[in-house]
């Protein structure tokens, strides 16, 4: 089966010109000008941007019920992301208590993405449930294609923290097989005092969430990471990075020679830490994450940030936590907000729209930051996140014409608010291509559930190689 | 006119794949697998690597003649970079006295290359004879196609030599056009007094061009450019780094957030300063280039620098001077050696079996290192450097499974000597295309001189955007 | 009452000469050559030094047994300090279960000290039970003479553990008043994770005490109360410094700015951790103190840092825990060893004899770091720590030409052994006054039990003024 | 011969009391309270304060004539310095052409001071005249009680300018023997840069003094010394740090453990650069030195920097250049007016009443930047810039409740004009003994032309020890 996407601009992370683009069954088998080759089926692009389908690396699908039968906003809801451009997600799974990491990887290959998964997705193991035995799972991740593995720095007191002993053995652990650890940095211990604080002062609306978690604990968190990476002489990548404190945390460590990367998310890059403020709860609550929203000079520092190369991936840090029930668990105080917002579906266009329209990156810089950038950092280049020979042929074909807003309604996503609902957006994805198969067509999916497969990674990815 | 190279491995600094390149004219207009074209000439490449056609951004052909009719080792010797597999090289146009920027550089086009060039060819602007006036040359950069400015720190008190001032001058006008300054980083005052102490005490020999250029004085060098590069905020690009000292100060540099990046060349990656010590004073002569060689450590470093990215080149510093009369000049005095020596016909040859037959970098890395990276920061990148569909046709057929040893006779580079003369090879450059043209075939020159054209470069080259 | 100490040779931190000191009451009143005056009392010091009485800035009196009636190794036993060259002490004061930090420092007057103390002694307020209350006792400090408040960052787990919340708040607190923040810096969730996997592994004779409290762990420490006292601007002693690496970090902290401090103690100058692999368990106990004992290129660096002025303070971070009985709790298992060794009574025979008699300070130096450097630190200078006109007569007459061994019986302290047992000791303390009282003649305290008073500290003291 | 000070408050930099000096012949023998001796001479010092005699360590007497017979503003106008509350200079011994180091000391101990000093002095070795025999001369220093060498970076191109080799050199050669290396910091390239842009563009009023001397190049100037101090592992003393660029500089630098120290000036704490832009040439010349006067902020950074220890003294850059003759020189351009301006008998006055009237400094801190840092850092503490048994009886006795305004012919310095001529004074020098003898009475000087003398310094001085 050979498909043609012909008269498209074809835009990649370095290039970008009029041509055709070949795939056979699920590969892409050339890229030219005026093949003059037939094709079971020939797609005209014309007038549209042919783009590598996005990676997103940063997602929690099914994020709070890996417990018991209910699983809420499960894989199922990746039509939303792929409807969104992204072909591609690496999901993490989290271990359920008493449950190693490679189980609980096997449980997310297994039963949560069955016959669901509508993206390829490969998969970070994540440290939530803290035992002895998964140090040496780590030996294994290589024959099981898990190319980096998530801790929390924050959360102490639940099972979700890694204390730094920890954090420091799977940092040896990981340089072993040629993983790369991925943290969410914070300071714990001051969060939870600066927490305390509030909820004993009575201040207890979403506002506190931002006021509870200032940038410089979230740059703390860098700076330890960063450390401990450097006396261990692994790569690091900083998951979410907010502000410019914790960007200058990076810049230092470099200047040391530390192997540290990261990346910033969708809501980072264009929502100010204002949305926190509102008088409604619902529409406060949608906003809690963490680390919290910032101000604008740091949206501003986190654009430089991602054009000089510091960052170098966009995520959605995709959560599916719904206001009308989840969320209300923090009505009365913010501190029992679950934290998480949707986006996986929203990240393609939200960048291009307020990253590529107002002319703050190229492109290629898009490419880069929402495919290329992420699929190296994961081992799972050149086979996703670009247009090549011999790659996946995971294809967007994108309207950069199209001008309108976003609305819920266009692309559920398994919760009950879009993030940037009624928001301006330029240029939309109509068709997605997943390995070679449509599954998008004029925006709405068409694709089957459980067309998504699981990609092993390859180790020593693009932290080892200098991305 | 269509060729077509079919059943080599393509090899470019992001993947390989057995594959076919077609190109119509001078472009490259598909890769692919299977083509299925008709093409007027087909070059099989079964059991050959296909290659990216080398960039080589520090090359002085016609270095030392730029005065008078006689032109020693000029644009007619290109030949032998092209034999060698460079299909671009970034010359230098070195100032005559009372010359402009920009009437250097039509001479070079003009007179030197015309008709002789067997290679593309940049431009770099180079300031040997300090005005004035060179300062508003820079404005007109940009309609030129320079994108790259060259200044020496060292050579104080002779016109090559650029103040603090005038640098400063200059980095602030390259700003604002979006060019790179390319700085040969020594502290020339340093090294004047040290050439001076070495002369009254007797110490005469080539020796003493070592031990007169410590590593501290290329560090402190790089240590000041860097500082007022980042006063101003212009991209910064350190030439021919030899050593761990300065290679920290590119580190401790990005620590602070300044845009730095630096190359270094074939020499300073295999050969160790002992070359310095041979009794020999015409094999010794010939290892005089600066800064000067250094030590087993020193090389360690480097290639570890190339892996990581903190280099992001490999130049030749190709320089044709004769030993037979140019270098005789130091026979009593080493302070008189003009300084130094051949490589663009060698640089990738050496790099391979040095670089990927060792182990030390991946056949990715090199691509990148020889070609890719070199066309990026020069701003000649997707054109040059790259096997993209659209990019000029510039391939190396490249055989990996030849083994032998370097000899002048077999690839003559218009002077009298090859630096790694006898030294083991594996893998040579069988064939090579310069847009789309065979230019050389079972290793031998059979293009025309003159066959070479001017490449006007694009401003805000690769260090502006992060490589 | 007037006393005259003639012919004696007086050494200060920055002076040495023939000369006489005299006393009237509590006072020195005057400093001089042939001063040709009366008084009741004479003492010749003929061939003797006349120092300042030492101030030991950290130690642990009665430190196990805050609780119920035994008083373990209490202020009766400040009796050995005295013999031993110290005249002040700067002790903890630390909170039993629900008592406030001024509570303690009361109880530490009024009850523990009370009718024993031999020397006089300021207090530290220390935090042993964090409680929400003790952030606003820090306002009151001013008026009760504390200018320094201790905190552990080890000790998780524990209600001695200051978490980085509360640390934070404690320099904002101080800072407002003027307070010192006395950090003990190490990373305690490294340190139980190291100490975990020691006792899962079986490692459980002393040696695994140093081997799960690596350098890096209290580098780290620093590094991170270094980080925060900077975002506040409260200036930081770093407690107990004993490596190369923590080192660093104070030197790095200065490099940004950060005011910081340190002390190292006489076992981190005098013993390297050899002597926590001694087979015998009741030797190596002896050694079993946090941090733990390092190597001699540690012992280089400190001393180093003593000289260049980086740290500022030798203590004897004396704790009076027998091995007979307390020790022996750990005989299975290291980790229940209680920490801490006896010194008060050492720190100033031994940093002489290793410090002055070697030539690795000088004896102004010795001066400073013995007593003058310590009582700037901790507000009580000029009062204490020097021979001026208007400071307490705490004088100490010393015998240079004295040599013999170190013998717990020559001055009992209170438990069961001396750490430096058997080693060579140069010179003697002969003669002590305190405020003007001999207290210690022919090196036995003759003076009285409760001689000693508290010594209200001023806020702004050392750290604030740059020493 | 004896003296007895009585009654005053005796201040020095850690303490102050009311007491008694008691002085014989040329050195203080006692310090008390009530000493009940008998004196020669009895000085009430009552309600007045008695301080060490300042220690003025950058003066430059007989700047300008070193050649010649005629000799401006020599050491026969120290009597001013003396008034002013100064007793012993460190002052210039610059090189004459073809004159030695050495020679050139002796010629200012010989020629120029002989009869003429009315304070003492010790000498700082200067080069002015580059030749090889300097570095040998070094060795002698300590023989010759010199602990000091002067470099400049800037004035390229004169014989006053030292490359960063000879730089090199003597930074080895100091530290073989012990002395410290004194350095002005600027980038003389850059300089000449600026102000030749200046002249091109005929911006030639003193105001462009400023703007030709950015605050970076100074700056530049400080990090590429403290990076060569480091290397060699020399102690380096930064003269007139101006601003927080400069300021900056040394923090890092101390963040790497370079031993780096500095002095300020008393205009730099003084007057900002808009006095550079008085439409009067006159009055604008006078404010003409280097580096050049800066901003407010810059004011407020130095004030901070003293009060941290982060510089150790405030010298006057004592220059006697008169507005009349000399100045006029740079009428029609700025760049030919010499720079410097006096101040050797205004630096107490105005420290004390710009520093301690102000509450920018307390007592103690006035006395140890105005004394007994200086005497620390040049070697000839505590015989100089204390008030301790044994030390010089180089005393000044205070009026602090003097209010005034400073006139020229209240203290006339050798030159025209006075650079404080008409500000406000609190505060005033009414007696003051050299070496015992009473050389200022009422504020006049009652002393004999020649009453000073050489004071040879020791090695090893305070940027050693840690001051």
């Amino acid at each position: 089966m050979r498909t043609l996407i012909k008269n498209g601009t074809i835009v990649t992370d370095r290039n970008e010109f009029i041509g055709e683009v070949l795939i056979e069954d699920e590969k892409i088998i050339a890229i030219g000008q005026n093949l003059n080759t037939s094709a079971d089926k020939i797609i005209d692009a014309k007038d549209k941007l042919v783009m590598p389908g996005g990676v997103d690396q940063h997602t929690h699908f099914s994020a709070l019920c890996n417990v018991g039968d209910r699983d809420t906003a499960g894989y199922e809801t990746t039509d939303s992301a792929i409807v969104g451009g992204t072909t591609t997600i690496i999901d993490f799974a989290p271990q359920d208590p008493d449950t190693g990491l490679l189980d609980s990887i096997d449980y997310r290959i297994n039963v949560r993405a069955k016959n669901k998964a509508c993206v390829d997705f490969s998969l970070h193991a994540m440290v939530t449930y803290l035992m002895d035995s998964i140090f040496d799972e780590i030996d294994e991740f290589p024959e099981r294609g898990i190319s980096n593995i998530k801790i929390f720095m924050a959360y102490n007191g639940s099972p979700l923290h890694v204390d730094d002993g920890s954090y420091y053995r799977i940092l040896e652990k990981a340089k072993k097989v040629g993983a790369t650890v991925f943290v969410h940095a914070e300071n714990g211990e001051i969060l939870d005092f600066l927490r305390n604080e509030c909820v004993k002062k009575g201040q207890l609306t979403p506002k506190y969430h931002y006021v509870s978690r200032p940038p410089f604990t979230e740059a703390e968190g860098v700076r330890r990471a960063a450390y401990l990476a450097g006396k261990v002489g692994t790569p690091l990548y900083i998951a979410h990075v907010t502000c410019r404190e914790a960007l200058d945390e990076i810049v230092e460590a470099k200047g040391k020679g530390i192997n540290i990367n990261g990346e910033t998310c969708t809501h980072y890059l264009t929502t100010t830490k204002e949305a926190l403020e509102n008088p409604d709860f619902n529409e406060a609550a949608k906003y809690v994450c963490s680390p919290a929203l910032r101000d604008q000079e740091d949206i501003d520092a986190l654009w430089e940030a991602l054009n000089s190369g510091l960052l170098t991936g966009i995520s959605s840090d995709h959560c599916g936590i719904d206001v009308a029930e989840l969320k209300q668990a923090g009505r009365e105080d913010f501190t029992q907000i679950p934290n998480g917002s949707p986006g996986a579906g929203d990240r393609f266009s939200m960048i291009w729209t307020y990253g590529v329209e107002t002319g703050k990156i190229s492109r290629q810089k898009f490419v880069e930051l929402i495919a290329t950038g992420p699929a190296k950092i994961n081992g799972i280049f050149p086979q996703k996140g670009t247009l090549e020979v011999g790659s996946d042929a995971d294809i967007v074909i994108f309207d950069p014409a199209w001008t309108g807003e976003v609305h819920l309604a266009d692309n559920p996503n398994g919760v009950d608010y879009n993030l940037y609902e009624g928001r301006k957006q330029i240029g939309k994805v109509e068709t997605v291509l997943l390995r070679g198969r449509i599954a998008v067509e004029n925006g709405k999916f068409v694709g089957e559930y459980g067309m998504g497969h699981f990609i092993p990674a390859k180790m020593y990815a693009g932290c080892y190689t200098g991305i």
